[in-house]
């Protein structure tokens, strides 16, 4: 039998690491803060990767590719970018055995460098929107780091647009944030939570910032995807003009927004259990696993038999499926290694099976007997496709249920200092950076959204008293 | 009309970068020797990727990423790899506003940390094969650079793995540039001649390289692709060992394998002409551009209606179309805007064409009458994807025969020498780098590759006269 991970109660820490290892998403690099996003990792990153990119396109985006280095006296140009940026950066000092003249800093993020491309490009309202992704990876010196939640090196995507009005650019941040909402929700089947940052959280440089918060397993949150409204920051910064209809030079609007390989992270601890992974059927590498089960030789011949074909008869009709036929591990090895890495559904195929025209399956999001049913081979071509759709849905709903028995609405700020030891706090904010401060400082909890959907009306500060007519959602986060 | 770019036979190389530029492939980047690629210079990479993935996959390789940043330390383990690429080498002093204690070396190719991590997965030959490929930028700091070509930094696919034995290294070894020949001819329409690297022309840490060699629009050699068998030196450089079915621990055998953004330069050179870019069907971003043409307001009502119907329904059929409705610009302005973007079929859609529910498609390979043909509208969704098949076909043969015609067997050196002022020179070589070296310097051509498909016999050595078993394929190169 596979060795276990450590289970969350014992260390949710450890066992998320422990996760990473066993099933071989990641592992550490031989550099400080680097991973290396092992083959099961990164075909899980390359589903999210489809997944967004789909959506992108679909809403008029096209993808590009920008360099790794900046010059340094880039960042000099937007105030607050280079004070919230400069102390992570990472800089290439030599090249090609020489000293630089100017050192270059590795990309970060890129609105520097390609706002500086934008304003050779943009000349008229006719070059606008522009309506740019880059799919890059970036570097952030991280003192503290962790596989796919915060390292040094991480892959992400980037979205950068310009446009000719202030309207049509908070039109394209609202967008792209609900093109996340509906990706976590429907592909990662992590429900989120769309909402506006404080301004102690917002992008440096930003005018407004959003992001979607979802809940994990510890019931702390996790940042899954921003996006920012920069307004003519960049623009002013970078000098991207424009002609307008009427023949006036104006400055264009900008946003940008990401999402990264933390949500590799959020997918592990949104779903995950004592067993390792559970891996939601959209994004999942592997949708099946067919173990055949024998003892005798002439067995393993009508079992082997049978899982081939229906390999091959499930890989054309579009199912992500695998057949373990290693002979050198028992079955019993194979379900806990398979359970570990999150397959959505194991199928076992045994010589009773054969002789039935049956085969079991296994879901691995509801363990034992409950989660097992037979199905005759006529019907798995329909039966498995139904059967992934209602294992996602019931991922959601059961990660839904968690954060929401696990959010309280306080009134008090003892309730408050309560609920956020133990989940979210749902509280009126009355919109100052102090009150944020203060609460972090005596909770650990951080203000991590102005929730979209909010309950109108008004009330009291939940921390200084003062009139409040939004909500916010309070907890600690990775 | 769109401004041309400067001819061929006036100046090749401006003429490389006008097409680049105009048909905005790609942008010099603020940093020295770096490039942007912009949106419709990255779809055209995005297929290429998508045509190599895909073959990687039917090939049982996965995708994995590893770390950008690579220790100073690491490259001396191999002697001959550090000698080739310390002199190319970016180097980060400073991470988080403090001195590195050791310098980290951006990856120029990925062998040495790529070892280092096999060396912790591999145990036993249960583990073997490693078929891992990576998508990844690299940086090598180039002397002169020149878009696409050769950038400092880049964008390519590197394939590393681990065999038990020396038979099946070398077989993926080979494997992976029939893999590659495949690609550049049946994607991007480019006849390559797979060859043996001379010693002189090795990658440095490698026991034998091989290349994909192909013809450019000015008669020069463009390398388009190489892989690389390692033997064992980077396992014994790495420690990468394993128990074999005998429990006796042993080196692995590696490859490497690699084709680069540089790729895009080889379908520009192979196939533009004076107008701009003529981009391979497989491949092209838009394959069929469709523009209307009226002159009142009634005709471009009905002209309109009809594009956006044939619009939706190429679109609905797999077809990468797209449809100007720009109102700013003439129609002549789009002809030459397309052409210079190498757009293989323009469909035109006149008043009269509405009136005959027919199109003319002209091809952007055959200029002029001799390239257009009227077609029914009912025949579209039939006749195009032929049409595209059929210019595919044309641009490979139209390249083979240009190589053939340019590519000269050579019996004396005379010969050799006027040869390879004019195209390829093939000829009888006795496997010294001396004659490599000889050659270079009093002709500038290069050792290209030995082809795999050889005359058999023997000849006497184009250089010395010595007794040689082989022919190579001699060119000034890229």
């Amino acid at each position: 039998m596979a060795e276990g991970v450590t289970p969350r109660n014992e260390d949710y820490s450890r066992w998320y690491t422990d996760v990473i290892q066993m099933a071989e998403l990641a592992d550490y690099a031989p550099v400080r803060g680097c991973m290396v996003i092992r083959p099961y990792g990164y075909a899980l990153w390359e589903n999210i990767q489809g997944a967004l990119d789909r959506r992108f396109k679909d809403t008029g985006h096209v993808n590009a590719y920008f360099p790794l280095f900046i010059p340094m006296s880039f960042f000099e140009k937007e105030a607050e970018h280079v004070e919230g940026f400069s102390p992570e950066l990472a800089i290439v000092t030599i090249g090609g055995g020489e000293k630089l003249e100017e050192p270059l800093a590795i990309r970060p993020t890129s609105e520097t460098v390609i706002g500086h491309m934008y304003s050779q490009w943009v000349k008229s309202y006719r070059d606008l929107p522009i309506l740019i992704n880059q799919w890059a990876n970036v570097v952030r010196w991280e003192m503290r780091t962790r596989l796919f939640l915060r390292t040094t090196e991480f892959l992400w995507q980037e979205g950068h647009t310009a446009h000719a009005t202030s309207e049509e650019a908070v039109e394209e941040t609202l967008r792209m944030l609900d093109v996340y909402t509906d990706f976590a929700e429907n592909e990662a089947a992590i429900p989120v939570i769309p909402g506006r940052k404080s301004d102690t959280e917002r992008f440096a440089g930003a005018i407004n910032s959003y992001s979607i918060e979802a809940m994990m397993g510890d019931k702390r949150a996790l940042q899954s995807g921003t996006t920012h409204y920069m307004g003519q920051n960049f623009a002013k910064a970078f000098d991207i003009q424009f002609l307008d209809q009427n023949n006036e030079l104006q400055h264009v609007w900008t946003t940008s927004w990401g999402v990264s390989t933390r949500m590799i992270g959020a997918i592990i601890m949104a779903h995950g259990d004592d067993k390792g992974l559970v891996l939601p059927p959209r994004l999942a590498p592997i949708q099946v696993i067919i173990v055949p089960i024998s003892k005798t030789d002439e067995e393993r011949a009508a079992t082997m038999q049978a899982a081939d074909r229906i390999f091959t008869q499930l890989k054309a009709a579009g199912i992500r499926v695998k057949l373990d036929d290693r002979t050198e591990v028992t079955p019993g090895f194979k379900f806990n290694d398979w359970e570990m890495r999150g397959v959505p559904i194991r199928m076992e195929i045994g010589p009773k099976d054969v002789a039935n025209q049956s085969v079991v399956l296994a879901r691995r999001d509801i363990p034992g007997r409950d989660g097992k049913t037979f199905v005759g081979w006529s019907d798995l071509e329909t039966r498995i496709p139904e059967l992934l759709a209602e294992i996602q849905q019931s991922l959601f709903d059961k990660a839904l249920a968690f954060r929401l028995a696990n959010t309280h609405e306080v009134e008090t700020y003892e309730e408050f200092k309560a609920a956020v030891d133990d989940g979210f706090a749902l509280a009126w904010w009355c919109g100052s950076g102090d009150c944020d401060n203060a609460i972090k400082s005596e909770t650990k909890a951080t203000n991590r959204c102005i929730p979209m959907d909010q309950p109108g009306g008004e009330g009291k500060c939940i921390y200084c008293g003062k009139p409040a007519k939004e909500k916010a959602i309070f907890g600690k986060a990775y």
